[in-house]
């Protein structure tokens, strides 16, 4: 782990001021004290922006710059990093990503291309763009520069006091848990959150190598990954992560107690690992230290459009 | 100053577990790192339970419990604070505070009695509960307790590391902003921040004296005193704080700038003082190292109900 650990400390020199130090804190939950890390305050509003800078300051970035396909958190955050850093980015969205999505793209500053149609739309012309001028895919979640750069989180939590024995994280295509894993090591428990409709990893820990899942549920449209990555998945099985998994109304409900607890929108998935430990889907030991990361804030429909705010 | 920061040392031990510790951090805004506490995500969203609890641990309670007339945010912190200490409270809520702001005092399991009509009628039905039962009305500001109260945010920010030369925080009738003078002295600047809509302070100092003020604006259910507090006033002439007021326009773009940039939703009083920043009406000097403090996230309507989630 330690050119792992090395890579992280890299990573996070190279994003200094420009990746923010989100805030932490801790909440007492049913009598026990639970750190929480609120990196839906991040950049774009999710971890996501860790991974894009640490890519883009790092990889051989051509002349054409570069180009993404998402409607989601990715396309926001390879956008972001790409206008603060003043490298040309190109962001091919499906039409179906809606209004909110689509806007929070546009704040950025990175030309836009709104696709008609779904994913795999906006995807061929993104390929196609590629082609054409050369500009580089960055990888959403299976590429180093990608993991070490969302690594810089807990090594950030514990810069900033993380003492739990426990962190609780929700696990999309793996970017987030991987980094975690590839920081943390043996040094703390990682347990790894998959809603039930969308489990990559769990099924490639199953499987014995990662296989392609079906995903649905309210937050396939952030963590609903097809297979995980490969680095994770390696990390996880080296290291015998455990997976909790976590209804769709368990999200539903974190989602509804982060608001009226903490004042916190969270997205789905971005809820997905406080909704184990308030369901009970992972139940902490006597005595165990739990913490909580929260990972994504991008609400649809936007709060501010939909107008509430008086 | 001394006997002020002796009450509020002795406030912070008594309401120690019971309000909690809000997160603090950074952001950078125009290239300069402010000092943010989120003490929105305080129970039940704002400041004000710091001074009920205190208020209710430190004060003679009747065996009817206590009683007070809000819709607002210090109805629900009256609400939940004698909830969670098991002190029966009567809270009388007029029916126009609207279905957001009564759920969340009904979530807290005290007393609810919703008023047909405004604020003079709940006034009244609380009166006359007082007079029948005895119940003690806990003042939202202009007491010793309330203030001592508030004033355990300003030392709970200094032990988390602040380290502004100024900190910009919202006035209403001046609970918050006299806990946080009584605290800091002459040690630091504190900047009094009111909505031009709403500026009882404001008035009091060019008058000196506590007048009577006409309230209105976006903020003004939240910090639309019609009269400052004597404590505020006294501390914050004895003191000479300056006064920085702010349109409701600059208000509305401060909200809109924290979901945007934070994902943070904040109540328009919440976001009075993060407004006098973003737009200028407080200019820091070059090397002025600020700080804002972001103070009720009770937005209406509440954006879970209205269907913001997915």
């Amino acid at each position: 782990m330690t050119q792992w650990r090395d890579a992280i400390a890299a990573a996070a020199d190279r994003i200094s001021g420009h990746a923010r130090v989100t805030p932490a804190g801790s909440v007492t939950i049913d009598g026990a004290e639970v750190q929480i890390k609120f990196e839906q305050m991040q950049h774009t509003g999710s971890f996501k922006v860790r991974g894009a800078f640490n890519s883009l300051l790092s990889l051989p970035i051509p002349d054409a710059g570069v180009v993404a396909a998402s409607g989601g958190n990715h396309g926001a955050a390879v956008a972001h990093a790409a206008a603060s850093l003043g490298i040309p980015a190109h962001i091919f969205v499906p039409e179906m990503a809606g209004p909110s999505k689509i806007a929070l793209i546009e704040r950025t500053g990175a030309t836009l291309h709104v696709v008609p149609g779904a994913y795999a739309d906006a995807l061929a012309a993104a390929r196609a763009h590629e082609a054409e001028t050369g500009a580089a895919q960055i990888h959403a979640y299976d590429a180093e520069a990608t993991v070490a750069g969302q690594g810089t989180l807990m090594r950030e939590w514990e810069a900033q006091g993380l003492d739990a024995d426990t962190v609780l994280i929700g696990v999309g295509g793996g970017g987030l848990v991987g980094g975690a894993l590839a920081w943390t090591g043996r040094t703390r428990k990682i347990v790894a959150v998959e809603p039930a409709l969308s489990c990559c990893l769990h099924s490639a820990l199953s499987a014995g190598e990662p296989v392609d899942v079906e995903v649905s549920g309210v937050a396939a449209n952030s963590l609903g990954a097809k297979r995980v990555g490969q680095i994770c998945f390696d990390l996880a099985r080296d290291l015998g992560t455990s997976v909790t998994l976590v209804r769709d109304d368990a999200i539903t409900q974190a989602q509804l107690w982060a608001w009226q607890e903490l004042r916190q929108m969270l997205e789905p998935g971005g809820a997905a690992a406080l909704a184990a430990l308030l369901s009970g889907a992972y139940a902490p030991q006597p005595g165990e230290k739990v913490a909580v990361l929260l990972c994504g804030g991008n609400v649809a429909p936007d709060p501010m459009t939909a107008g509430t705010s008086g």
